[in-house]
């Protein structure tokens, strides 16, 4: 019995949350589903975008849900997605870069693995107004940096990948990347050692030619590491490659949390409206699965999804389709 | 007579400069090209990567022409190139993205222009080392900000462009890309009143989002102005939508001074083997001639190179023909 914290959210975010229960709730497994909340209805019902309990009943669950929500200015806070990274002391952010059949796409069949550092870097908070200006602080330690890059590693087995790439900036951003670059060399010479690591290639790239070969050769990447911001901007990049938001889901890990949430906002343009696409939340609940060890019920779960895109009679607006969230979901949950 | 300062530099720089200039040599214009050093050659013979004449010449001719330079891990400096922009106070780089005919490519119909602030930001060179690793300042100011928006309207006017677009992320970089965002709003609202300008749109996106929509729906943007290194990565990007950095080029101006460079590097692997693809650099000779106001000449130089490339005779390899640099850029003088 898993308990999840399951955080709605705003927009469609309890659409595209409700589909992927109803989903979860059809497995052989089972789950005591906790709601909890966050972000901008929050904010207006109770005064912050994240609650204290929301945070306690994450850290002590088995693993958390997120669907997505409105970023609440007024609060002159961060977002409560990265509070929750913070609190959750969630440091790596997976973002597969997949092709799905019947998706229309630059690329059908991609599968990369996008790496992201998701303690530190320019999402330090460190901000100062000047009197010209501002300036931010973009903090990058050994530490961090290396405990990235073995998730890189772990991951690129975990997966069957023969090759992992370190993106960085280090003939600009000397000191700074330098050490994400050396932390990087480091723990690749101790991987390299390894019996089971030791056919696992090492490579890296500057960010702009990996934005540029991302478009024009990915066959290059199987599994990417980098620093927070370049993960942000790769992964939204990729995901472009393979079909939209619509299709991305995202892990982000500690060492004792995971917290699932698909790529796209809470698209206030389409909310309430039943026609969100659901696969990314769908395909952030098989991260989860995978996360809490039970890889057959994550398989069937992706499986069953990628059967309702290739029969292609029940898929959201944009796929094509012109079934609801409801519809699509039903579909996925009857093959599962 | 236009004096121009020419900085072959390394690698395949002197292969796709010299065929530039017997093209530009074949113009109805008259040119005093004056040679000058920069880069990873010119460090070995004399102990800097960019001496202080080189940065004299630029400064008193009317323009320069960059070719590509190895940098110098052993200066422990920024790379010749960054120095310039810096010296001669190039604030805007201007990156078409821009389709041409025969060229393998994600879309054959883009025109985008992307300005990069190219002042400041993470290239402030304010690095430090920490105890945990490295820190370094992105330094974001209201008159750089209010300069590369003003920049952006007027090459907006220029081009026919009916949309600037503010890349940003303002939803976590709070203050630096506020100062960004407001001084962008600032700007658009004093072009907003002018007759000229009032049929010009004006938009934002976060960088994340900018990177997918470049790949999903370019269409989106006309005239995308950034900051430095989000310019930096969205531009590569954009080369690889139109073809890769064989096609892109580059300029870098300021109040004074205009400096022309394909986007591409030194390319080690190529260089010396004379089949490096020459288009980037002489559409950087296109970027020149109308900074020097030659309009005429600048148009009849790019339909020079659209008509070689619809031939498809003589086509450098990577644009999957078998011509040297030289024989392509013979046949673009030999229509120019
Ligand atoms: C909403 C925003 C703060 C967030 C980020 O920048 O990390 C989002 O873009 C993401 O990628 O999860
Ligand atoms: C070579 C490097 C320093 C440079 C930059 O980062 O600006 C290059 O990538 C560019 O885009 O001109």
């Amino acid at each position: 019995m898993y308990t999840i914290t399951v955080i709605p959210g705003d927009g469609i975010g309890p659409e595209v949350m409700g589909a992927t229960l109803d989903i979860l709730k059809a497995s052989d497994l089972e789950f005591d589903f906790q709601e909890a909340r966050a972000g901008y209805a929050c904010f207006e019902d109770t005064g912050t975008n994240l609650p204290d309990e929301t945070v306690e009943m994450a850290k002590n669950s088995d693993a958390t849900l997120f669907g997505a929500v409105t970023s609440v200015p007024e609060q002159k806070t961060v977002g409560s997605i990265l509070a929750l990274r913070k609190k959750l002391g969630l440091y790596a952010n997976l973002r597969p870069v997949k092709s799905y059949p019947g998706v229309k796409a630059v690329y059908d069949d991609l599968d990369i693995l996008i790496i992201r550092e998701n303690s530190e870097g320019l999402y330090s908070e460190i901000e100062e107004y000047t009197e010209e200006g501002a300036t931010a602080l973009r903090v990058i330690t050994r530490k961090a940096s290396e405990r990235i890059s073995h998730v890189a590693f772990t991951e690129a087995l975990k997966r069957g990948k023969k090759r992992v790439t370190a993106v960085h900036k280090a003939n600009v951003l000397r000191k700074t990347d330098g050490v994400f670059r050396d932390s990087f060399w480091k723990v690749a010479s101790e991987y390299n050692q390894m019996d089971d690591y030791r056919d696992i290639e090492t490579d890296e790239f500057y960010v702009d030619a990996a934005a540029m070969f991302l478009v024009t050769d990915p066959y290059r990447f199987q599994v990417l590491v980098t620093t927070n911001l370049f993960g942000d901007i790769l992964s939204d990049e990729g995901a472009g490659l393979v079909g939209g938001l619509g299709m991305a889901p995202s892990a982000n890990i500690g060492d004792n949390n995971g917290l699932f949430e698909p790529v796209h906002g809470s698209a206030p343009d389409i909310a309430g409206k039943g026609v969100a696409n659901p696969a990314a939340m769908i395909l952030s609940a098989c991260l989860m699965l995978n996360f809490l060890g039970e890889h057959q019920e994550a398989f069937k779960l992706e499986e069953a999804l990628i059967n309702v895109l290739e029969q292609g009679k029940y898929l959201t607006p944009d796929l094509g389709g012109t079934s609801t969230t409801e519809e699509m979901a039903r579909a996925v949950r009857e093959i599962f």
